[in-house]
């Protein structure tokens, strides 16, 4: 297992091939193995497989081509719903419309799709985050028909890989490391953390196509610009709260 | 791994034998494989093994014991402060003060947490989420000195265990997976979902301990209640904003 996840990849170019049911299944299942807070599971996975629901998922995803090339996408679900429905159904008055159940809820959701992950690189499938999925919660909570209580909060192309990419680079192990109590980073810190980063043949290369100074520039100005950063926010409280998790009074 | 992914069990009694220095950078190091937004790595993982500071930090998870007795405590954390101020030393105005950009590091921390867990427990060690990092988010920045642009998502013990508790029961897997779109529950599906573990020894003794009619009145009353949830919401927005995530305008 360390090996496997020493050595994930995101996979951004996926083969037609469909995944088996049964391989599917048990995918799915080392999902449920993670911790979840009181063992509540206060998550849900959505699996899709049709492809013009998948072209729809597709936009809200910034159309990033994996979506329409991977045969599966699964979405991962901040829920309630379906321990508020039990809470009721047995003389229980559920208190779950608040922040802090959705984040935990969160939590859970995040823990499992990290656990599906893995599992499926751990049977030669490749995977690729979507960290859109909190952008355009909105539209996927329309196309998927999640009920009041479910929030997406991640969601993941899946399927056999059709590319053989390299690692991805990473700070050095002390830059996002702190013992006993966090230590500040002072300005020397940083030039060295970021130092075999912005060395890179990927950063020139990226410096030159962006026409940009720095690598930063290239996040703040290009990648993710506040604007989008403070639009995106907007939206994404205002899903939380039409989704019934801003009851915090 | 699949393996290993499929017997994890919460440990909750741990042996005093420290973690090899060696072993838990490599544990450390698994972390920093999971995927991340962009690749930016905003999280920090904070090792606390201190035990004035265990002590201080077992408080803040309402005292639950294996914080004391686990050699190794990490707190995982949402982290904007190292890459605002790489961007700030680097010509690049960094526009992270928003909600967005809080719940993007949220995700990598907590994705980072899983791979801690699942590499740890392929090395024999035992972990155990503690999922009260967030209700007492304030406490655990005052005792780790958590800057601007840092707030704990997510801890866990970690040690050899010192028991060996059975596997946890979850759900049926349909009870948590939907096919192409989410399919809501009727009436009976809830109850077909949750007879298993309403049947079971642990649900009869609970009942008992508790006494209480049903099981799911033991969350609502006992385990997870509304003025609790309402408080720590309240409390968690709190360190949110005054961590500089809300600025959304």
């Amino acid at each position: 297992m360390p090996d496997k996840i020493f050595n994930h990849r995101s996979i951004r170019k996926y083969k037609s091939d469909p995944v088996d049911e049964g391989l599917l299944q048990t995918i799915l299942s080392a999902g449920t193995r993670a911790s979840t807070t009181g063992n509540m599971q206060v998550y849900s996975m959505v699996v899709t497989r049709d492809e013009q629901l998948r072209e729809k998922l597709w936009e809200c995803h910034f159309k990033q081509d994996m979506v329409l090339q991977a045969p599966v996408h699964i979405t991962f679900c901040a829920d309630f719903n379906r321990f508020n429905k039990w809470c009721e159904q047995r003389k229980a008055v559920p208190g779950y419309d608040n922040y802090l159940s959705f984040f935990t809820a969160a939590i859970d959701a995040l823990l499992v799709s990290q656990n599906v992950c893995l599992a499926a690189e751990e049977k030669g499938l490749g995977i690729c985050y979507l960290g859109t999925a909190t952008y355009n919660a909105a539209k996927i909570i329309d196309i998927l028909s999640l009920p009041r209580g479910v929030v997406p909060v991640a969601a993941i192309a899946l399927g056999y890989p059709d590319e053989e990419p390299g690692l991805t680079d990473r700070l050095p192990l002390e830059g996002v490391v702190h013992y006993e109590r966090y230590s500040d980073y002072e300005p020397a810190d940083i030039d060295r953390i970021y130092a075999e980063k912005e060395a890179s043949d990927l950063t020139r290369e990226l410096l030159e196509i962006n026409r940009k100074e720095t690598l930063a520039q290239i996040f703040t100005d290009n990648r993710y610009r506040k604007q989008d950063n403070v639009h995106f926010s907007k939206e994404f409280l205002m899903v939380i709260r039409e989704q019934g998790f801003m009851n915090n009074e």
